[in-house]
């Protein structure tokens, strides 16, 4: 088997991604735009590249994974990208979050060129990135993903093909619509709790068994309670999710009334929460209704 | 130890749970407004009582489970209701859900007869009640809920003392802000998928087990993907529930954008939709967006 | 012409509207619950009451324009109202803002002792009644109207009759979704503006003739801009009518997402905010944003 | 007086508007991209171009009015595009309506070339177009304005400055908001008379002329009522117009509740409305409720 990986994008989830990829074997050529966490890797028997054309260089299967739409045509088909180093019948996986229809697009430019894209967006979080356990959505074609899965297998517990290009995003799309909607609904009931006097981690305890239990409440109720704003998902980063899903949804002519509306509490944050938990959220409505929960 | 219980309301949930009560070795008097349905128990060992102050006079645990705050009133407070049986000392356990403030204002005149009250509503629908498994948030006075625990315990496999009278039910509401914000994120997630084009059951198989994942999205979106809108909780509960909440949030000056915006898709569900399922929700969305989900 | 008539409620509204009764030459018999306030009116030759039933006594036409729903159906239906005096063949004019239903079950009772009723809300606030100068909405019997059309004549420039009894208060609801719909649309069409650094000033000049024109432009935004927020309508006011809003399309099935939100936006309103003008709504989006509107 | 003036884009708007220019007596160049446009207007006095930049190049005011974003920045900054052909010290008077953003860039890239540009969208509508009494709100140097007044003035009745690069675009979407929220509000309180079982005419006439009255109430609402959808201003423009004030108020970090909830109105429009009047917004709420207003 070829254990040959590239690996475009050290950032809270890259960084540990590549890491396990190394310590399952792989041989990992890494590119990073701020070149001090390419050095890390490293020193961590990663093999530093120049340019993500580089790193396409050498690679059959080039990872990225870097922040939004825009950054990723510009490591894949930008100056000095992919596209400008890449062989034939080799493989993009973009385990970033962006847009499907961008995604589809990417992937029609590289099959001109002979070679594949696999859309594998993950959720999970930075400790899902450093346990190796993230949940991995495929869009693309099945017998590319069997190619890639030995190093996938080293990134996530669960990977599944869920479609052709551009559906791996949008059901990771469809995972932030959900996360969203369950967060806010876990503020809403705090704050009607907490109006009414009740003991919320009781509360919490009563509920989270049964028909309203939900991974947001389990996980990000007691975290609120505590005012613990470090993020496990950060606020910036939902906010950009939402632009995509609502974007997405607009240019099909789907009216999401709940999301739009839980997209407009996301915005009434403080730029300073952009770095924080997306449990954060609780702050939006605390100033709408001038009350603040604490435990 | 006293096993004697009265039990008012025979419906969906409560003859179930009279039942299990019956099971347990309890000696249980019945009472319901069609009378039939107390015949029936009566043939499984209950005693059939003529009124709910019948049901009162002989014991001193008696348990309410009706549709709504009037119903509860009319049982306990009406002509020939609890009050006008009930010995000093006794408790009426209510496990409808209704308003907090009216709980708190029966509690208050069943407190001037040298009588308590719990109110103790529940959580897990009609299979949670025949199987004895139902989610139990208890307000009122710990000691007297120490009294009713065996009762109890036949019924339920969670039992959470909440806090003084009233709480129980704010409990429960809060559990209804998180059941009716996680369902309808579960409707918007899925339409999102359908209009781009996704397997919604591969789609659902790849997010549920993550930071996506509820008790709504693993239950009731199958469901909704086989069309299937039998109920567990039905519509017309629901409906009742989330006007509860909301009366509840305005006497606190409590906004609550989304609940409010899922209120009112609840409320373009036609009549006939009353006795489905809470998941034929997605009958709004459908309607407003124009797309049908199936399979 | 018989010019007598009963007043009932001389409150912020009712007080200038019996003083313009007076003016025209009826009349007037007055009772208010605080009665300091009908002592003053008699000082300025009105007759006052001991009861709602003293007024109704001697009065073929009796106007109430009391607080809410339940101050209605005290003063006519209750201990001492108007039931208790009334003579067949007079008709009970209901200036208030309540319920239709309830004004409906109020007039099918005044009909079982062969009595009328109008139900005759109002709008442009306490300087239109101040004025004579409000708009009368009037559901009931036509031939009713007019016999009381001379006494409304004193009061109001136009009076219009819009169906059968209940249908003032639904027109009168249909008046109050209208404005609090363009006056939240106000509110966030200032603050995008304030957002992006426009003069607000010139701004509303530049659209306030054209298609984005309404009243509530027109009178509240430059209010809101001076931040003076003394009542024309009172914030306590409105969230008692978005509540019969929400109640009446609630009892008919209605879903109506926006004023929905905009009751929301009222709620998050603080108790302090209950004696301002409705301008003050503009509160709730500075909490929200964190920016504040100033001038 | 200089009269010359290039004008690109002849629409619905644009057309009209090209001809009362020749009417004051200006020497028109014009070009459209369906050049079949341009030779009618040839017909009519003006003389027929055959790209941006040739307009550009002969004019000393060059007015733009397309359809979006692109569109200026197409024919402005593209190939053949006016900055190939203008002169310095020319003045591009862009009177579509785009994003303020874009605007400002594209001012500055002009401002590098020595010339100038005003923002100046209008509202009004075809027929303000046609009758010349459009409202033209202009953002951009002041005495540059006073320069393109005369030509402004055979457009428009109301020509107001209301600040720098930009704003013009920003006060035409405070313009939007209102006329969208109040449109929305209309639509509410017509369903809900409906519901009710009022008379509609009559009910627009007994609020229209009070607090809530507003140009949408007495312009659309007697449309709504006998489903005359023909288009004043298109459900597609409007569209495209939410989705720029969602943009831009998102960049600010501004929520914008009620309005996001309008945009996911409009989004449920089927795309064969899009070129309907925006009064086709009543048949969202028809689907969600299930119920149709008709006269």
């Amino acid at each position: 088997m070829d254990k040959r990986v590239g690996f475009i994008g050290l950032g809270t989830m890259g960084m540990p991604m590549a890491r396990n990829l190394i310590k399952a074997g792989f041989s990992v050529t890494a590119y990073n735009r701020t070149s001090a966490k390419a050095a890390r890797l490293a020193e961590e028997g990663a093999v530093k590249a120049a340019s993500p054309a580089d790193v396409a260089a050498v690679n059959p299967i080039i990872i990225t994974i870097v922040s939004d739409t825009p950054d990723v045509e510009s490591v894949v088909l930008g100056r000095g990208g992919v596209v400008e180093g890449i062989k034939p019948d080799s493989v993009v996986v973009d385990m970033s979050t962006i847009s499907p229809e961008a995604t589809r697009n990417i992937a029609r430019l590289l099959g001109e060129r002979q070679c594949h894209m696999l859309d594998a967006p993950v959720s999970g979080g930075e400790q899902g990135a450093i346990d190796g356990t993230l949940s991995i959505m495929v869009g693309g074609d099945e017998a590319i993903l069997e190619r890639c899965r030995p190093a996938l297998q080293a990134l996530g517990k669960s990977i599944v093909h869920v479609g052709t290009s551009g559906m791996g995003q949008t059901v990771k799309l469809m995972n932030q619509i959900l996360v969203a909607g369950n967060l806010n609904a876990v503020v809403e009931a705090l704050m009607f709790g907490k109006k009414q006097g009740v003991d919320l981690e009781r509360a919490i305890d009563a509920v989270k068994g049964g028909a309203a239990g939900s991974w947001q409440l389990a996980n990000l109720a007691p975290r609120i309670l505590k005012r613990d704003f470090r993020p496990g998902f950060k606020v910036g980063l939902m906010q950009k999710d939402l632009n995509l899903i609502m974007e997405a949804a607009g240019s099909t002519r789907l009216p999401l009334p709940a999301t739009a509306l839980v997209q407009q509490m996301f915005r009434s944050l403080k730029a300073e929460s952009g770095d924080e938990g997306t449990q954060a959220l609780v702050k939006s409505l605390e100033r709408l209704s001038g009350v603040e929960i604490a435990s």
